[in-house]
C-alpha cells in the first residue's frame, strides 16, 4: 500500500465551476482517491504521509475523457485537404482514390507496428491536455483482419501507455470496395463473422453503427444492434449528422450508451434519448471542419436534461483532430454550450458515454486517481484559451504520467 | 566562425509546396546561412563540417512570423467569456468592469516583471510551434507609464527569449477613462506626448491605429499618422473590421506596412493597398471567436496581387490564442484560402507585414538561420491538423532554440 499526498491546490471534484474546494487537498492509496477535501480538514492519520506534492495553488479537475475517436488510422488526408482548397471536387478526389477509400486502403496496407506508431503521437497529443481515458473505434479496415488489426492496435496503446482505452467496433462504418453494390451482404458479414469473431477475441467493448444515407440504413443498423445485443454488447451509433433519419430513436430502443452527432435530431429522438439514458455526444471539430451551419438541438437537449458529451471525433476526413481543449472552446463559441456544460462533457458525461465502472469523470474516495493539474487561476480558462498549454501534470490510477517540460 | 550542417532534411526555403528540394542540407555560418541546396550537390569546401545535424527525412521551413499580436497584457477575460455563454449581456459585463476597461485597469495595475511572467507563456507556445519573430503591439496602457511599461516588456522578451521582437505602439488602440467624451483631447496626447516620448526612448518600430466607429475616427487616425510620419516611424492599421470606413485607403496613403482585419474592404481599399504595397493582414482567430459572417475579401485581394499575411492577433477580448498553426487551419476551413497561401502568410508576407530587413521568412544565403524542423510527411500538415504538435525543433539565428520533449 502506497499513499501519497497532493497539497496546496484547488480542487474542481466533479469538473463543475459551482462545487469547487480551494486550499484542497488528495489523499491517494495505490490507484484510488482515498480522500479529498479542505486541507484544514485533513484527517490526523493522512498529515504524515512522507509522499508530497505540492501544487502551489494550481487546479486539479478528474482527467479528461474522449470518449468518439477514430484514433487508429493508415495515413492523413492532408493533400486531399489542400487540393479541395484549390478547387478539386469530391469526384476529381474521389477519382483520385481519395476520400474514406484511401484512408480504407492505407489502413489495410500498413502493419500493425505501423498503425501503433502513426496512433500513438495523436494519442500523446491528448494525454497532454490531460485525457486519462479514450474511446478508439475500428472501421477503417472494413474486413475482419484489418478490423481485428486496428481492434489490436487499441488494445496495444492501452498496455503502453498510461490511458484507459475503450475498444468500439465500427464495421458498419462505409461499405468497403469489394461489396460494392451489396451492401446488406456486407451488413451480414459484419453480423455473422466480423462481430462475433472479434467479440470472442476480447476486442470489442461497444458496437457503433454510421447510419446515414451515404452509409447504412435504419433497418441495417437494427441488424447490427440485434447482433450486438445477442452477444451482449453495448451500442453506440453515428446518427442525424447529415439528415434525421431516425438512427437515434432506434438505437434508443437498444439502450445505446450514446448518439453522437445528432444536427439534425428532432424532438421526438431527443425525449427517445432522455428515456433510455442515452448521452448525446456532440462533435464540434467536425461541425467546424465540414462547415456546417445546422446546429444539434441544444436547447431540446437542456429541456430534456439528456447529458451531453464533447469529443475530438479525432479522424483524417472530418475532424484531424487532437486537441480536446480545442473542442470546448468550439463548444463554447460555436455552440453556445456553457463552461459548466463543457467541463461535464469531457469528463462526467464523457465516462456516462463509455459505460465502465472504472471510469467515472468524477474525483472521490474510491475512484480511480485520475486527475489533471492546471496552470490557471480560474477553470473558464479551459475552455477560453485556444492553443494555450495549461496542463502541467497528469495523474493517471495514482502515478504521474505526464509532466510538462518548460521551453528551453 | 562556427559551421554547422544539416542534413537529410525536406527543404521549403520559401515555405512554398511548389519549390521545395527533396533530399537537402543547409549549411550555417554562425547566425547566417551560407549556403542551401540538395544534399548531392553540397560544395566539397562544406563536406567536412564536424557540427552536424541529421534531420532524418523531417521537413524544414523557414520560422514562423506572427505578425499581429497584443501578446503583453494583464489578466485574461475567461471569466467574462463564461459570463456572456450564461447569457450576460454586453451592458452587464460592462457594468462589472468588463470588456476591453478590464484589460486597461489589469494591465495598469501590474508590474512590469508579473506582465513580463504572463505574456512568456503565451510567446512560450508560440515558439514550441515554430515561431521565430513576432510583433507586439501596446494598447493597454492608454498612458504614458503604462504604454512604456508593455513596450519595455516587449523588449525585454526579446532580450530573454530566442526570438525577434517587432514593437508597435496603439496608444490609439482604446479611449482611456479618463478622457471619456474627449476623444480628441486623447489623440492630442498621444500625438504630442506618448509617440514622441516612446520613440525616444527607442520603443517604438511602429504605430498603429484602431481606426472604427467604437474607436478613433478618420481625421483622428490621420492626426497619429502624421505624427508618425513626421517621427519617421512606419505605420500599420486596425481597419475595415466591423464596418467600412475608409481607414485602410488612408493608412495607404502614408504607405502603411500593412492594413489589418478588413472583413469589410471594398475594391477601392485593395486598389489603395496594391498601390502602396501594403500587406492584408488576416485574422481568422477574431473572426471565429467573434462569430464574424462577414469574411474578408480573399478574391478581390487574389485578384490584384496584394500579399495576404495571417496572424493569431493573440489577444483577451477577440482572439485569445497561442497558435498560430491553429490560425493556417482556420484560414483554409473558414476563409477558403490555399495551403500555399496560408504558409506564405506566415513567412514571407508575414515579413513584408514588419518591414526589417533581418526578418526575410525565407530561407537563403545571406539570409538569417531561423527555421522550423516539421515531422511531417506533405506541408500541407501544416494546416490540416488541428492541436498535433509537429515541429520538433527551431532553429534560430543558427542556434537551436527549442526541442520538442516526448512524452515519459
Ligand atoms: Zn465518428
Ligand atoms: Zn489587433
Amino acid at each position: 500500500m502506497t499513499l501519497s499526498l497532493w497539497t496546496d491546490l484547488h480542487l474542481a471534484p466533479e469538473a463543475n465551476p459551482d462545487t469547487v474546494i480551494r486550499q484542497a487537498c488528495i489523499v491517494v492509496e495505490d490507484e484510488e482517491i482515498r480522500w479529498l477535501g479542505p486541507q484544514e480538514a485533513l484527517p490526523a492519520q493522512y498529515a504524515h504521509i512522507s509522499q508530497r506534492h505540492s501544487l502551489q495553488g494550481q487546479w486539479v479537475t478528474p482527467g479528461l475523457i474522449d470518449c468518439h475517436t477514430h484514433l487508429v488510422y493508415g495515413g492523413n488526408r492532408a493533400r486531399e485537404f489542400a487540393l479541395r482548397l484549390e478547387g478539386a471536387s469530391y469526384e476529381e478526389i474521389s477519382r483520385q482514390g481519395g476520400g474514406i477509400a484511401s484512408t480504407v486502403k492505407a489502413t489495410r496496407e500498413l502493419s500493425e507496428d505501423q498503425l501503433y506508431h502513426q496512433a500513438s503521437r495523436r494519442l500523446r497529443a491528448l494525454m497532454a491536455e490531460g485525457v486519462t481515458a479514450i474511446e478508439i473505434k475500428s472501421g477503417y479496415g472494413l474486413d475482419l483482419d484489418s478490423e481485428r488489426k486496428m481492434l489490436r492496435v487499441a488494445r496495444r496503446l492501452a498496455k503502453h501507455f498510461p490511458i484507459t482505452v475503450r475498444t468500439t467496433f465500427l464495421g458498419a462504418h462505409a461499405l468497403p470496395p469489394e461489396y460494392a453494390g451489396r451492401s446488406d451482404d456486407y451488413i451480414d458479414h459484419v453480423c455473422e463473422i466480423m462481430l462475433p469473431t472479434l467479440v470472442a477475441e476480447g476486442l470489442v467493448d461497444a458496437v457503433d453503427v454510421f447510419c446515414e444515407r451515404i452509409a447504412f440504413s435504419l433497418e441495417q443498423s437494427e441488424r447490427v444492434f440485434k447482433a450486438a445485443q445477442d452477444l451482449n454488447v453495448a451500442i453506440k451509433i453515428h446518427a442525424e449528422q447529415l439528415s434525421n433519419m431516425g438512427g437515434t430513436t432506434l438505437a434508443c430502443q437498444y439502450r445505446a450508451l450514446s448518439a453522437d452527432h445528432l444536427e439534425y435530431l428532432d424532438e421526438a429522438g431527443v425525449q427517445a434519448m432522455k428515456a433510455s439514458g442515452t448521452v448525446a455526444v456532440l462533435l464540434p471539430g467536425a461541425y467546424y471542419f465540414l462547415r456546417e451551419t445546422q446546429l444539434p438541438p441544444i436547447e431540446l437537449l437542456r429541456r430534456y436534461d439528456v447529458p451531453i458529451a464533447l469529443s475530438t471525433d479525432s479522424n483524417p476526413g472530418t475532424s484531424p483532430c487532437s486537441s480536446l481543449l480545442l473542442m470546448l472552446n468550439m463548444s463554447c463559441t460555436l455552440f453556445r454550450l456553457s463552461v459548466a456544460e463543457v467541463l461535464a462533457g469531457v469528463t462526467r458525461h464523457a465516462a456516462q458515454a463509455l459505460g465502465h465502472p472504472s471510469i467515472s469523470g468524477r474525483l472521490a474516495p474510491g475512484h480511480k486517481a485520475d486527475f489533471a493539474v492546471w496552470d490557471i487561476e480560474d477553470l473558464s480558462e479551459l475552455a477560453y484559451w485556444m492553443g494555450l498549454p495549461r496542463c502541467t501534470q497528469v495523474v493517471r490510477h495514482g502515478k504521474i504520467s505526464f509532466t510538462h517540460e518548460a521551453i528551453r
